[in-house]
């Protein structure tokens, strides 16, 4: 919510929830939703045993990819918000590093840890034949066919690396709710790095066509409500002991910091990252409560990318919200 | 256009090309053009020479996958129509052994030829290290992996497999202007097998809005416009002599025969192939001016598909096509 003098206001709770409550309401129930709890129930278990050195690992939840919004029940047409998901692929790769235990929930079809150097379609483009029986790597693809199947699959095996796909905004808010509630008890241990491009508006389920929306008679003309905003609930009651942290992406680098000065009071989000589309993998602005820290790719180093420098800034500045106030 | 009593009436051409016209201007140009147009050209000299035994390749144009259409310039947000070009991927491999040369206009991240029984991400499911240099295919993918390289690759270095990708509704409708132009001069030897999810709406590239539309102001109103039936105009203009097949894809099984006619009659092709969303991959029927043919897949052999049946059905009439007057 903001005011007419463009000053960000907290949203009440209680109107919050109403909506939010409507909006699970409207929803259609998420497949696999045993099978996603059981997953994350034995993840976290295996990542908050104390192992010799009496600390149990820290838990981030990476989300990363765009979320959709159907237009329709039978889904055939829908809005996508654009997102590589690349920021949150690597990123995942260097909280593992740091020592962090990585809940990657992220768009299908969307990069993957490890996997940020491989062309479009890897199996076709990077592999060849020898003989009738035997495939190869082909030669240029080499090193980093290697470093994505090995880095994913040790992390995967090591159990610091779950992964869980979405496609819908509903998808994606009812398994980020699952998340939030299932590392709970972690309390300052835990951190949201929510770096997935989440629709702003979307079409109640109840409102939508059931079939395929006809072409024949004229324009098109559709009106789209807005998600509420669930940022203020995950901080508040879903987890409030995490670290959070947001991104706010824009295209105009006009109102990118006062959007993200405003996203930052309004759902107490303990850092936003602002980002500008054109100039994304070079720099970004960390905005605290107190600071603006621009973040830059070290650019001597070619190959070297901005999240590098990112992670290690917000995993120091998670130790200090883990030794602090939680709040 | 339909007329009220729901019978198909045929379009004018001169209102279709203005509103194509319209649509193309209102385009961004398409990137690569000129790469596109030398891939092509080098592809049809190739099989358009006449072998040993005196018979130039049939040449058909197969289009796979959705279309997007953006809603900002700088393009965060999109309507898509889904399509996982399962369809499309399939049917190409039948079009190859029956000895056509495949333009495959595909959707970005879609299925490809030879790749259908793969899981999503194969390059991170199918392969595993033996020791720290030497990757293997897993066993249950071993076949699947090898089928994949081995077709695909045959495919390309062959000659009979060009793969464009596509994004945009834009990009879409310049490439098929392209590749319909390019192929003119093969007369009846060419098809059309346009099984692409095309969008309907669109906004218009001048209507746009510049930077990411802000989600502060309440609902959000679009109004869309129909993107205007580039078949009429590839069937009477660009490619007057080719076979010319294209989908209708309904979730209603009510209305879709009824629109599958429609779409014959207004747009003259030579087939359409009717399908519901449910059932697409047991059936589909195939319309003609004079017949309904139901096609299913064997049910008796497992793993089997329905467009093993369709594409040797197309075929026999494409021949008849050929031999046949070709208006």
């Amino acid at each position: 919510m903001e005011s007419t003098n463009g000053t960000a206001i907290e949203v009440p709770l209680g109107q919050v929830n109403a909506e939010i409550e409507s909006f699970f309401e409207s929803a259609p129930p998420l497949k696999d939703s045993a099978d996603i709890s059981k997953k994350l129930k034995e993840f976290i278990e295996l990542n908050s045993a104390t192992p010799g050195n009496g600390s149990a690992r820290r838990v981030v939840c990476v989300s990363s990819g765009g979320t959709t919004v159907p237009l329709e029940q039978r889904c055939v047409r829908y809005i996508d918000n654009f997102s590589s998901g690349h920021r949150g692929a690597t990123s995942t790769e260097y909280f593992i590093n740091a020592g962090y235990a990585v809940i990657y929930l992220y768009r299908r079809g969307t990069f993957q840890p490890y996997c940020r150097s491989l062309p479009d379609d890897p199996l076709l483009e990077c592999f060849e034949f020898i003989d009738e029986s035997d495939i190869q790597v082909r030669q240029p693809y080499s090193e980093a066919v290697k470093r994505a199947i090995n880095g994913h699959h040790t992390a995967v095996a090591a159990g610091h690396l779950l992964k869980l796909p979405f496609t819908t905004i509903f998808e994606y808010l009812q398994m980020l709710q699952m998340i939030a509630i299932s590392i709970r008890n972690l309390g300052p241990h835990t951190m949201f790095y929510l770096a997935a491009a989440v629709s702003d508006f979307y079409v109640p389920w109840k409102d939508m066509a059931e079939h395929k929306i006809q072409s024949a008679s004229g324009p098109l003309d559709m009106r789209l409500v807005q998600v509420p905003k669930m940022l203020s609930v995950l901080r508040k009651e879903w987890a409030p002991m995490a670290f959070c942290i947001s991104f706010k992406l824009e295209t105009d680098s006009e109102i990118l910091l006062q959007k993200a000065d405003m996203a930052l009071k309004k759902y107490k989000m303990h850092v936003v990252v602002a980002n500008e589309l054109l100039t994304r993998k070079e720099e970004v602005i960390v905005v605290t409560s107190d600071e603006k820290i621009h973040v830059c790719r070290d650019k001597t180093r070619p190959g070297s990318d901005v999240e590098k420098p990112l992670i290690e800034l917000l995993v120091e500045r998670h130790s200090a919200h883990i030794k602090g106030p939680h709040a």
